[in-house]
């Protein structure tokens, strides 16, 4: 390991010293769009297997009351409630991605802040730079680590999000320098997190764990918890244990301030892993088109950037949570239904004879020429004819972003699938408003179902 | 990563199948050694910084009242109370020790099992055995990836320390092989731990954590929250991220219920660093000799494995944590004060000026022929002469194990510190008839102090 030798206290003077007017309004707003993709994408997962198994067990030694749970009645401990939001919003990978990296940057950090705010009276300025900050300490770890770190086996998002979670509520606390520097450490022997769990309801411990471990951190930094002066770049510290051999200095630290990682999210359309999301575009294209019909589907053939079948070449999957990233059920299901949410991530659907007909006509082909953005699908008529879609930028990509009211009428779809009663326009104006608002709580407060 | 694709299901059937027939009388013995130098340590270390800081804070989010906290008055959630006593047991570094994994391993295990014993009633038997297995799981581990994760800067303890305590909890539960495998993943992805935080509070986290996540992880997994069929040896699981590239897959499978890893378990009569202990026996034969006097010391040399130096060659250690794996500060103080306990390293006796001065006058030498458990003293006197001392075997070590009646003089001595009215025989007694115990929650009230 040979790098700079004060990365963990030049990250934590950024931290500390970074004010609000030193934040464009363009990251200003992403954080804004950010904070409500998460929520909407927490709505959605708010009920899911993992969470009900997890709150349950929580809710035997919590102390309750103290913090919101995201679409829940209940009210546990805001340690227990930043884990489970984080878990809620994370739960089906319908939140948002950093690209570089494949970090869900939110999950992580924004219901550590959000929990934190229930224990302290904080404003929505201050939310929203501790945000930007916690985020840009995670992908900027991710972007020096990246793709080794993942490809062994670290989920990204719990491995660096433990840490921008730490930062960002250290900020929060309004840490000084060194006690940034302990929160850091403290949050950097706390992470962990494996890839191998993908697919089951253990995915969603190490990104829980994440919210609730760089919360904790920063609490115990602010008690004066000490903690190593260099943990990121130590000899046996993070990066010696986490990081491949080569690890990018310059990504790490090199224009604090300068440049915002917040400014490169995107959020997702589709609860699809991301590289299926052009593979979904391109089927729900070939649908539209003239004289189109199933029955004349001999074959279809997917090409796309060697990650797309690294990842999502599964023709046998059997769960809901497995078909996220499958070629085959995603394309299956986007032609036969039209559209592609969490209705078609469901392990009934993945059941559906008539997916299982139409996904044993679909394979995937390797293209190095294909960015990760794109994809093409050459579909085979029975007739001999052929049909070929070129998607160049998938829907929600950086090239194409979600406009402020698609990202709404996400939410709006998804919040009446939680509640069809419950009026959501209060959380859009919300969150369009955070940064006049005094008391940041106000928005987990506003997606909570009426009580029976 | 290539090797036995069933490694979590061959461990977790050897787990779920295991009977206490099975159970060697020895290694149930040196089970009850194991706990009763646990409880000791966390005895000494209860009311240490990091356990203060950590105690205060948890009690914020605990529901309080479910678990004892070994050594105070207060009782807080089974999970916080796992984590607790764990970082209490560890915080001095004066626990056990695994001699090929330097692994500590009674501190994730003990602490998860006696929590859980406070929320269903379980034997003595049951627990002993619950443990004996939860070190096999948690040294084998250890011993298949050393020394290479410890070097690269894991916390080795706390990850495999994690995995260990979620078996032995899946055996408390009387856990099937299946729901096994998931206890394990899940505590495979909730580990972490650097070395980089030794001698900071921090390192109380990772190792608190272990405690706290195996117990979380098994009580999940009972209640059906399911993990990766093979999340040790999967292609991005536990073993491909934290493992170097040469697994030893004969020590992680082979002779499973023929061998006991707990049988190599080892207890300190310092609480310096293990590679130390030696060191401190030359410094106390040293004064011992014939003729002796401080005033004649013109210069020591410590003669030992690579291994001492590169981890206790620390001339200017300031704090008393640092202090523990100091050859120059253990030696200066064994020699002044004649003995090396919790006194001789505090940070008041770091700062001694009689210390300071003798310890400048000791170096440290590299001897590849010199084994780890050994070391040389060379002491040149002002007058020209010279003293020869050989430890061949630190106490303690294998080769010289502590009695039975050492192990409760450490506990008898200890707590006495910890409260010197209190009557420590009936927990003595009760470990040494904890296999016939009703109730194993019965160890940790015997050392509650008394309310004021």
């Amino acid at each position: 390991m040979t790098g700079p030798a004060d990365v963990t206290r030049a990250l934590s003077g950024f931290v500390s010293n970074a004010r609000w007017e030193q934040l464009p309004e363009t990251v200003r707003h992403e954080g804004k769009r950010s904070i409500l993709n998460f929520i909407t994408t927490a709505l959605a997962g708010c009920r899911e297997d993992a969470i009900e198994h997890a709150l349950a067990s929580l809710m035997m030694f919590s102390k309750g009351g103290q913090a919101t749970l995201i679409g829940r009645t209940e009210r546990v401990d805001a340690l227990s409630a930043a884990f489970l939001n984080a878990a809620s919003g994370n739960v089906f990978d319908f939140d948002d991605t950093h690209l570089r990296t494949v970090i869900h940057p939110t999950a992580p950090v924004a219901p550590a802040l959000l929990a934190l705010a229930e224990l302290r009276p904080v404003s929505g300025r201050n939310l929203l730079l501790a945000f930007a900050l916690g985020v840009e300490i995670e992908c900027r770890l991710g972007n020096a680590i990246s793709p080794e770190h993942y490809a062994r086996g670290w989920h990204i998002t719990s491995t660096c999000g433990t840490l921008g979670a730490a930062a960002a509520c250290g900020k929060l606390l309004s840490l000084d320098t060194q006690r940034t520097i302990w929160a850091i450490g403290a949050a950097a022997t706390q992470t962990g997190g494996l890839v191998e769990c993908l697919g089951t309801p253990t995915k969603s411990l190490s990104v829980g764990n994440a919210a609730r471990s760089g919360l904790w951190s920063a609490l115990l930094a602010e008690r004066g918890f000490r903690g190593p002066p260099a943990p990121i770049e130590g000899r046996q510290g993070y990066l010696s244990a986490l990081a491949p051999s080569t690890i990018d200095w310059a990504a790490l630290r090199d224009g604090l301030g300068e440049t915002w990682e917040l400014s490169k999210n995107t959020y997702k359309p589709y609860p699809g892993g991301i590289v299926v999301h052009p593979v979904i575009d391109a089927a729900l294209a070939l649908r539209q088109e003239p004289g189109f019909t199933l029955q004349s589907i001999e074959r279809i053939v997917v090409r796309g950037h060697p990650l797309l079948a690294a990842r999502a070449d599964r023709p046998l999957v059997t769960t809901g949570r497995e078909a996220q990233v499958s070629v085959q059920h995603s394309v299956a299901a986007a032609l036969l239904f039209g559209e592609a949410s969490l209705a078609q991530y469901t392990d009934a659907c993945v059941r559906d004879p008539a997916v299982l007909a139409l996904r044993a006509k679909i394979e995937v082909e390797q293209d190095e020429t294909i960015d990760v953005a794109a994809a093409t699908l050459h579909m085979r008529s029975k007739d001999g004819a052929s049909r070929v879609v070129n998607i160049t930028a998938a829907r929600g990509s950086l090239a194409r972003p979600l406009t402020d009211r698609e990202i709404e009428d996400k939410l709006r779809a998804l919040a009446a699938l939680w509640c069809a009663t419950h009026n959501i326009q209060p959380l859009i104006d919300a969150v369009w408003a955070l940064d006049r608002a005094d008391d940041a709580s106000l928005l987990v407060r506003l997606v909570v179902p009426a009580e029976t």
